[in-house]
């Protein structure tokens, strides 16, 4: 049993603290939504009325938070985590967030004797709720060692990828992979459709063959029937291909690729498509072909 | 047992004509090149003396071509394939070129009552020997089943995916995807390094995720090892590019990505790595990254 | 005083030939389009009933066409240009097209003795009609000398670029830099539309600085305006942009910011702007950010 | 005669601040390097010992700074701008930063009735020195005729182009343009010479024409002989296009050629080349074609 506070109760974090709970810890939670905190104290934790109430006598404090400005907020600021907590506490920051701000916080952190890992997660809701997430950790052998029976109760896959960032950086090029991917197959079914060909056919082929991916299996049925119920929204993946790109710039390095496919993304938030799944990167392809005013 | 013409005895085709003597068909081969005739001899097929002697009396005429204006020069010039076959014969182009190439074959075959289908392969010069490749057919129902048991000898996965043109439209779609695909990866394994995290351990975790694919499975070692014997060549992939491109503009769309990754492929091929595995284009995203200046 | 055959009257070739005819030379013309013809004859031409009988006893021929298929049928075919001029005739080809296919009628033509030119003209509609085109001519320095008085009856700016097909490299150069630079400006202006800025105000500030163009001067405010009237249709430029990656595919270079434009421009075509004015790359780039959900 | 507070007197702000001595002002500069305020006494100005100490009393402030976070640093913190100045002063942003940074500056500024203006410049260190800058400002009318005076001292071109942050996105659009057609241009050079044409020749026809433009004019021969001292360096434009994105994501548009031209300018400081000018962007397309391995 661990004392643990638990900051940002939200979508993601919201269950993720209620697996924690039920794994026999100690959770004092945070998040300014009251709702939020009412769940949480239902699930058997406890709702603190701030950070520095949440971190209090917490040997581990777990943060789950937006972007990278609220990291900012609520673990450099003034009155947060880094104040809050005694010397020897061990900060795990599940938020997805630049690499940069990820060692920002591991260098000060440090300067107060506090441990941090950065450690990311990837299934989306689904896996925050059946506590099947992957968790891509970066920071220190013996903290990730401490943290591992934690983490181990909300994800399924918990691997240390690298020293402090590295976390973030995993997570930055999975999603540049996978928002890249769909483009591809949304290249195909434009293609394909365009020409004639019964695209479920032709990806049945594709899925069978070099082209193969877990996302053609996952979503070649759903993106040629124009299903786009998310699953993991385009807003969220506009942010982290923001977030891919911060990374390369702080790595100096160039990604062509990506930097077009982030600019797509970003079509399919201008267009209204930022709510459904990021593979409706598909309607962005489209429109380019005139899909609207073909129809 | 088939009396087939066969023309083009190559890297794909040799093997190719060599199986389907051994599965029995009587096969009377065409090549410009004497040491391919010889091995089909060798084989026990019969060297025939040009286009002519190889389609007289074929009930099916299979053509292995390197690009379209190879297969304009041997099937539809004159003293080609159109004009040397008797009515009624089955022609099975299974050379990988641009769709509408494949569409003009069938409609000047068509006026000769010759029986055309599309049928380019994926799998490389492996697949041809082991006789496993995939094959992709366009083209009628009928001459489809007719086909199937001839391609049947020569691949594993044999699927009708539409009419006319159609076989070569999903091969296209297939190495957009291919070639994206390595592209992104490319992109990530630099991001990865740039970061100071091991690209190995970060390829994993991106292995067992969504964003996990065919080529991520066979291919992340060797990229991440700086291994790119072919394999397919870059500038095989080179020639596949320009055929998906040209298929987009003959379908009326727009394949931004596809435009893009066409033009680093392009650089490849370029920086002198034409006949490395198309993995090397890693070797491209790298020398926008510096990487020789910077060893 | 020269004998001028002359084949393609259309929208660009027809007031051409006719300044040839107002110059005092003597012009032999053909077209498959009869109301060309007639106009040719109005203008003090003689209408010629096929290709043969426009290039008898001429001295110099020109040809004015679509694009390569067209030039292959006209020049190289059987009973074309190179079969039916005596030797000695200079060719001047003022189509558009591959600079492989004007090196191969240079190479096919030389065989015949007959000299040739490639000739591409910018200036569209109005500068054929005003005698005011831009010609960029490829080949050998004594048949540009002999040509300049005839190309000068029809052009402003003729310059001699370098050898065979350099006409139609610098063309392409051209068309790719004019492409790009109506994307560029079609973002600038949605960045500034979506910002609150007038866009008006602010390309008035970028026209007179680093980034000022003769696109930005001549077209700014009627892209503003969203006033597309052509102008030089997206359609032409489609081809052309092929014809610039034709090129690049030739020369063995990668051309990224080109692989990507010429998907916007196919995007434009693909819309359903092919007959707008190239300046219309701006309704591409506002459909990417929602123009028409937003409105 | 004002008195003015003027922060941040490196290669940019130092002539400026001198050039407003000079205009008779009564200057207090503050910069965190000694010689730099050492050069502003030998102006006749006064080096202050803070930022605090240069905004005493100031009527109107100047800020010359690097970027946003050097803004955030002097402007908002505790002891900055903000908490120096008396009510009623008028600062004057002269940086060129992210519009959503100059719009918080000026809604953080009207809580404490602080005028602003957001003025970034174009024309570089030559325009500094040579008091020709381009000014774009963005900010209410009132404070704009305040500040012509002043700005007038510094610069050649002033225009008031919109609302708070307009001249941030003014100067954005500015920098896209420019990077995109230093990219476009080293395009046509290198399909240029690799065909075997004059790139000189080439690029004279093109600037006479509608590819030309201030580029051109200006950069076409020092580009052609591979000249590539500065003039503003491939590390500042890499800056500018980050500013352009972020420009682009505060006002939810795509733009897929910036997106991609970015990451070539990203490139071209990734190589080692971020000190050169930025039409050194032609060494990152030539490292695309080969052009190291090519020599």
């Amino acid at each position: 049993m661990t004392k643990l506070g638990f900051i940002g109760l939200g979508i993601m974090g919201g269950p993720m603290a209620g697996h924690l709970v039920a794994a026999g810890h100690e959770v004092s939670g945070f998040d300014t939504n009251a709702d939020a905190l009412a769940r949480l104290e239902a699930a058997g934790g406890r709702a603190a009325n701030g950070v520095t109430d949440a971190v209090a006598g917490a040997e581990v404090v777990i943060t789950m938070l937006p972007n990278h400005p609220q990291v900012e907020a609520v673990v450099l600021a003034a009155g947060g985590v880094l104040e809050s907590a005694k010397p020897g506490t061990l900060l795990i920051d599940m938020s997805t967030i630049r690499p940069e701000t990820s060692i920002e916080v591991a260098e000060r952190a440090g300067e107060r004797e506090i441990r941090v890992l950065d450690a990311p997660v990837s299934g989306g809701q689904a896996g925050a709720e059946q506590a099947s997430l992957s968790i891509m950790a970066g920071g220190d052998d013996e903290d990730f060692a401490a943290a591992l029976p934690i983490l181990e109760a909300v994800g399924k896959t918990v691997v240390h990828v690298g020293p402090h960032g590295a976390g973030q950086v995993v997570k930055a090029a999975n999603q540049l992979v996978v928002g890249g991917t769909y483009g591809l197959i949304a290249e195909a079914i434009v293609l394909l459709e365009a020409s004639g060909v019964d695209a479920g056919v032709g990806l049945d082929v594709l899925a069978g063959g070099l082209a193969g991916s877990r996302i053609l299996e996952l979503k070649r049925k759903s993106m040629v029937a124009r299903e786009f119920a998310p699953g993991f929204r385009i807003d969220l993946h506009h942010k982290d291909m923001g977030i891919a790109l911060a990374a390369a710039r702080q790595a100096d390095v160039a990604l062509p690729i990506t930097g077009l496919v982030a600019q797509l993304v970003a079509a399919g938030r201008a267009m209204g498509h930022g709510s459904l799944d990021h593979s409706a990167l598909l309607k962005v392809v489209e429109a380019l072909s005139g899909a609207e005013s073909k129809e």
